[in-house]
Parts: structure tokens; C-alpha cells; sequence
């Protein structure tokens, strides 16, 4: 089993989705040897095009030159192929769908193929990791390793389940730094992480607010973005991440959850206001009231 | 009845403490004419202490010249007489202690005092308008006025009791904007206000998972710095709001207090652990770890 971070050369990324992706992208930039797999050839072209996107950001920050960048992504293999993925690994992080039973299928299969010494992470964002340590069939070696968005948000959560050796968290921590992450430990398995945790509250009570008629969209933005100085309010975070995403969420958070703003963002997921991506949420897009320069005043 | 904001000329501050003396300030600044009341004169010593250091700051920002400071406040009254404070005025913003029964009083006397035309405001943070508003004798020109900080967070809540004259509410906004702050509205009562109930709801959830734990308050704080790209962290807020001040928030909050959590910060104002006025909270002051240049890599 590896037990120190410097034993970590190949590095296997399961469901090249846009984080999946992005994981193999750090990974590569960091001196791994990667393999990028999915079911979907088209995750490939798609994931390309976001690189190219992730090339000029970095550029732009003087990070990194395009030249070096493509000079460590040059060697990236993809593949549909899982055999191939999982053949010479030592390190698998898994980005599949949400969903319970997908994700246990995929877990037997890696288990079956993936090397007796590699370590097995799954990057869900709010199942536990114990609904498929067994499948993966090394629950020693396995762990939840979340990530929120690698290049803008650079925080890893490491979340082990209770069958996890303790070696693992250390050699996560020093793998979450060398992909320019901020590591965390949660150290009891709960759903939703750290952050998730916090940021849900803030729209779960916002939301509330709203629901029920205390105070409008606007001026509950207002009152967030005027006092904590940021450029954008919980309504407006909402059309970001998504009303359908936002509705996942409230159904999942165990506590702090309105029935009443539930069954409003029920609605507007009926009417296809979903936020950013439908043009309408909570505000009109492009140009939303809140970006107006005198919102504030 | 004062029906616009340009029949107000007189304003009073009834509790000379460090916001209602902002408060009285920012309505100097403004071009007010300003009276503060307070039942001890060593307020003043201390206000006027403040009035310096926002002097500097307003300059430091290029807001507004030392000159023009000195001229915009030398008309201010400081008094202990609560006739004179009141006699003349057309809006009065009170600002005592959080004490139901002290604030009944005070209503009581200033309710027999102030003309029949003026608006009368509280600025309570976590008691209800309609507690007060017979007292006031005047219940349709009573109304909420919360501010936050005044110089720094901009945001000052309007929240009428259902007594209010809603053409108050109206002259409240712009007597806002006067004052250079971001008026927003609650339109039912509610104890907390909006920003305070969402940022309540972060410190809840953090409290609730290091209580628990789940992480420990450093990781809390990183993921938090690191995710939303802040300076501060949930604990160091805290720290700086003041544990017995995260305590009393706790056991106001409707929703999401975690009795685990709440136990536990009764233990650290015991152990006289209040934050960064007593130089221990969840860190150790005048260097704690989290502004440690290395905290976040």
C-alpha cells in the first residue's frame, strides 16, 4: 500500500466530467502521469476546450507559460477503455454521476482492476464514502477527496470513512498540496462537507427569508453584499450554482431547510427559471439587477 | 407628522454607546444638526475618542478633509439631560443597552417628550419594534433602525411593527441614503434582521460541526478563507464579535443553534475565553494562527 505521496507517479481520473477533468488537468500540471477515462468520447473534446480555457487563466496569472503548460499535458492519455485506466495506477480519483447505484457499480469494477497498492478516492460532493468502501474491495486504501473547483477555489476535502488507515489521510494531505489545494480533514463522515455545509445554511436562511415574506430578493442581497463587501448576494450565488442544484441541496441539508422556500424553488425549476443557465432565476440575464453600479447606493 | 426626509434638521441620539455615537456622527456629516444624550458623560470622552480615529480613517480614504470634519461636527450637543435632548428634535435613533424593561422605560420618557411631529427609531439588534411601540405614545412614527457599523459595513435595516405609518418607511430610506448607508427593508418583524440571521446561520453551522467534531475550528476556517476567498475565517469572527456575543446570538436564534455547540462556548466564558478582548477565544491573541502568512498552503 502506498503510505508517502513521493510513491504517487500515475494518476487515473474515472468520469473526465468538467471537475473530473479538471482534477487530471492539476494533476498533469503537477508532474503526474495521467489518464483521463470516461465512458464518453465527447467528455474529451469538451475537456480539451475547458484546458485551453484554464491555459489562458493561467498565463493571464502568470502562473504558468502556455508553453510549459502544454509540455506537462502533452503526455495526458484518454481513454474509454477502464482496463487500460485502472492497469497501472497508483492513484484513482472517481468524478461519476451522483448516484448511489452508478457509483457502486463503478467502485466493483475498479476494485477488480485497480493495483493491490493504489490508492482509491471518490470526489462526490454530498453520498459518504462508506456506501462504497466495501465495493471498492480495498476499504483500507479508500476515501472521500472532494474538490470544489481546482484553479479558482483550490480547497480539498479529505474524508475518510471509518474503515480507512490513518496513513492515507497524511498521504491525501500531501497530495492535495501538491495540486495547489488547501487541504481539509473532516473527521467523521457527514454529508455536504465543510464548506457545503456553511454556504447552505447562508441560501437555506436566505431562502427562508424570502419564502416568507420578510424582505425581497434585492434587498436581502443588498444586505449581505453592503455588509460582508462582496460583489454578489446569496440570491445571486443561487442563479450561479443553479436553482435545481440549490433544490438538490435544501433536500439533502438535514437541518435549516424551509418547506416554504423548498416548494417556491420547485416551482421555478417547473417554469424553467433555473437560474444563470436559463437566462432566469431569481434575476434576468444577461445583466442583472445586482451588477448595476448603483445597486448598492 | 414629518412626511419627507427634508423636514428633518434635528436629530437625536438617545445612548451615547460606540454605535449610537456613529450614529450621531454619520448624521453630523451629513448636515444634521445632532444632539447626543447620554446618562453618563464619560460617553462623550469616549465618543469623542472614536470621532478621532474616524477622522483619520475618513481622511485616510479621501472621504472628506480633517477641516471639514472639524466643521461638520463642531455644532454637536453633548448632554445627560434628557429634556433638552429632546425637546427640539424631529427624529430621534435610540441606542440602549439590549435590556427589554430598560428600553420600556426609556420609550416611556421619551415618548412624553419629543414633539408630536418626530419620527422615533430604536436601533435594537435583537428585540422587536412592536415591544415598544405603545410605550413610544406614537406607535405609527415608531419604527426599527439598525444600523450595522456606520463606517465601515454600510447597511442600516428598516423594520416596521405592523403600527407603523408605511409613508415612515419611505423617509427611513432616504434618511439612509443621507447617512451613506444601504437601506434595506424587512417587511414583517423579525428578531435578528437579514444579514445578522445569515451570518447567525454560518457561525451555527461552524459551531455546530467543531462542537461535534466533525473538524477541527483551523480546517473550518480554511475552507471558508479558502473557498469564498476571505481573510477570516467563522471562529475568527467570533473572536472578533466576542464569544459572550456568539452566545447571546445562539440562544436568539429560532433555528440551527446546536445545544452541543452552545455548551461548549458557556464553558469558554467561564474559563473568561471571550476572544480577542480578552486575548484567548478559539485563537491566541495578538497572533493568531489564521493570519499566519502559511495558514492557507
Amino acid at each position: 500500500m502506498i503510505t508517502h505521496s513521493s510513491q504517487i507517479k500515475n494518476f487515473t481520473i474515472i468520469g473526465s466530467g468538467t471537475l473530473g477533468a479538471r482534477i487530471g488537468l492539476r494533476a498533469a500540471l503537477s508532474g503526474f502521469k495521467v489518464v483521463l477515462y470516461d465512458i464518453h468520447e465527447s467528455s474529451f473534446t469538451r475537456a480539451k476546450k475547458d484546458f485551453q480555457r484554464i491555459k489562458i487563466l493561467l498565463n493571464r496569472k502568470g502562473e504558468l507559460s502556455p508553453e510549459r503548460f502544454d509540455e506537462l499535458t502533452e503526455s495526458i492519455i484518454y481513454t474509454t477503455d477502464i482496463n487500460l485506466a485502472c492497469r497501472n495506477t497508483d492513484f484513482i480519483s472517481e468524478s461519476v454521476l451522483e448516484d448511489v447505484q452508478l457509483k457502486k457499480e463503478v467502485w466493483k469494477k475498479i476494485g477488480d482492476l485497480a493495483p493491490a497498492h493504489s490508492i482509491l478516492t471518490t470526489n462526490t460532493s454530498y453520498l459518504l464514502p462508506s456506501w462504497f468502501a466495501k465495493e471498492s474491495g480495498a476499504s483500507e486504501r479508500f476515501c472521500a477527496f472532494h474538490f470544489h473547483d481546482v484553479f479558482t477555489a483550490r480547497v480539498v476535502d479529505i474524508m475518510p470513512h471509518p474503515g480507512t488507515d490513518p496513513e492515507i489521510i497524511e498521504v491525501l494531505r500531501d497530495v492535495g498540496k501538491q495540486l495547489h489545494q488547501i487541504p481539509v480533514v473532516i473527521k467523521k463522515e457527514t454529508q455536504g462537507y465543510i464548506f457545503n455545509k456553511m454556504f447552505g445554511s447562508i441560501l437555506m436562511t436566505a431562502g427562508s427569508m424570502w419564502a416568507n415574506g420578510i424582505a425581497s430578493v434585492e434587498d436581502i442581497d443588498r444586505s449581505w453584499m453592503g455588509n460582508y463587501g462582496m460583489r454578489i448576494g446569496p440570491f445571486g450565488m443561487m442563479d450561479e450554482v443553479g436553482i435545481d442544484t440549490v433544490f438538490h441541496v435544501a433536500k439533502g441539508m438535514d437541518v435549516n431547510t424551509d418547506p416554504v422556500f423548498v416548494k417556491k424553488i420547485e416551482e421555478m425549476i417547473n417554469n424553467g427559471s433555473l437560474g444563470i443557465k436559463t437566462g432566469k432565476g431569481f434575476y434576468n440575464y444577461p445583466h442583472p439587477q445586482y451588477k448595476n453600479a448603483n445597486f448598492l447606493s
